[in-house]
């Protein structure tokens, strides 16, 4: 089986990005990077999916973005909640949880390890619908990787799989469905209090527009 | 004065790239990436170029790169000593001091940096002559990392700055010292002993190449 490296949030679109790399047959190696934005919670959600879509290993990685990039999520500051769904993604709006070149960090990093598994495929679970307007989640930003990823390594030939970039949240939930995914074991909020998601923040909001949507029931503890 | 990023490993190139940009007219941010291949004589070096060349400020950020990318540097392994030129940066050789993905991760860190920074301008510097083949040295690499950044952060417009890609060593040496650098202070080696250079890896024959070529004598205790 070829290998491919999975970056693993344990949040729903990178579980989904997972089962899909899974089985288009890849032994996948999942990684998790922590930057500063990372509670218990999510390092468990990532490690209980690994598990469960049987990834080939599963490591976890820190670097301090805190140091750098300033955001809500690594420096703190406020997280909206209780946004409307035509606040979340507006045009032009780019919200405080963004954190700068984060995307460009976590895939520079899966390279490094793709290179040194002579992968030659990257996942990574980023979508431009239902999300919340970050430039990094672009079309143009994955190709433009993509680029860089063959001239950046010895033998190039690297290519980058964003298999939800254009899809709903309901969309991505359905495809995760039919490969087996069991939501009930992710992580999507970016403040939950312990284990339970605080159910108002973006990636809350989003998340619960997909399962309605989808019609399908919200396995999420809020 | 506009800001800049500036990669900084305290070695010879990223000191001369940062007495470029300082040069230029930047506010100077000098940015040191430990990413597993650190001695504390590097560290110390970059922290007294920072200073002696009057950067705004500092940062050291770590990035376990070892529990991804396999190298000499990283994870151990043989360092490659007493290697002729001709040897040194053959066509089609990349030594085993090759870090995967290496500049991708450090310009992606001082990427996310500058966005926070707002600022335009990242310098670094690799170059393309007198070094050792890696892959992500090339100007093709930089104009890449360029293209990408333009659509992997809010504003885009961002230069990247490789001011000795295509300079030998000992070019590199006369602008150095034509801006004041005294590269004493400096620390090139893969494989010091305390704060000695070994004088026989592929880091050390470079430098002392462009010393004997500049005919400038070498500050370098070996």
């Amino acid at each position: 089986m070829p290998r491919a490296v999975v970056l693993l949030s344990g949040g729903l679109d990178s579980t989904t990005a997972l089962a899909v790399a899974r089985s288009a047959g890849y032994q996948c190696h999942a990684l998790t990077v922590r930057y500063g934005q990372h509670h218990a919670v999510e390092l468990d959600a990532a490690a209980r999916v690994a598990k469960a879509l049987e990834a080939a290993e599963h490591r976890v990685v820190s670097v301090d973005l805190s140091t750098l990039a300033a955001s809500a999520l690594t420096t703190g500051g406020t997280i909206p909640k209780n946004r409307s769904l035509a606040e979340i993604g507006a045009p032009g709006d780019v919200p405080p949880t963004y954190v700068p070149a984060r995307n460009t960090v976590l895939l520079s990093l899966a390279l490094a390890w793709a290179e040194t598994l002579e992968a030659r495929d990257i996942y990574l679970g980023v979508n431009v619908l239902d999300a919340s307007g970050y430039p990094d989640c672009r079309p143009e930003f994955v190709r433009a990787f993509e680029s860089l990823a063959q001239v950046a390594t010895r033998a190039g030939n690297i290519r980058v799989h964003a298999p939800l970039i254009e899809l709903t949240k309901a969309q991505i939930i359905e495809l995760g469905r039919s490969l087996g995914v069991d939501y009930a074991m992710t992580h999507s909020c970016y403040d939950p209090v312990g284990d339970r998601a605080c159910g108002r923040c973006d990636a809350c909001a989003l998340r619960r527009k997909g399962f309605f949507e989808a019609g399908v029931p919200d396995p999420t503890r809020y």
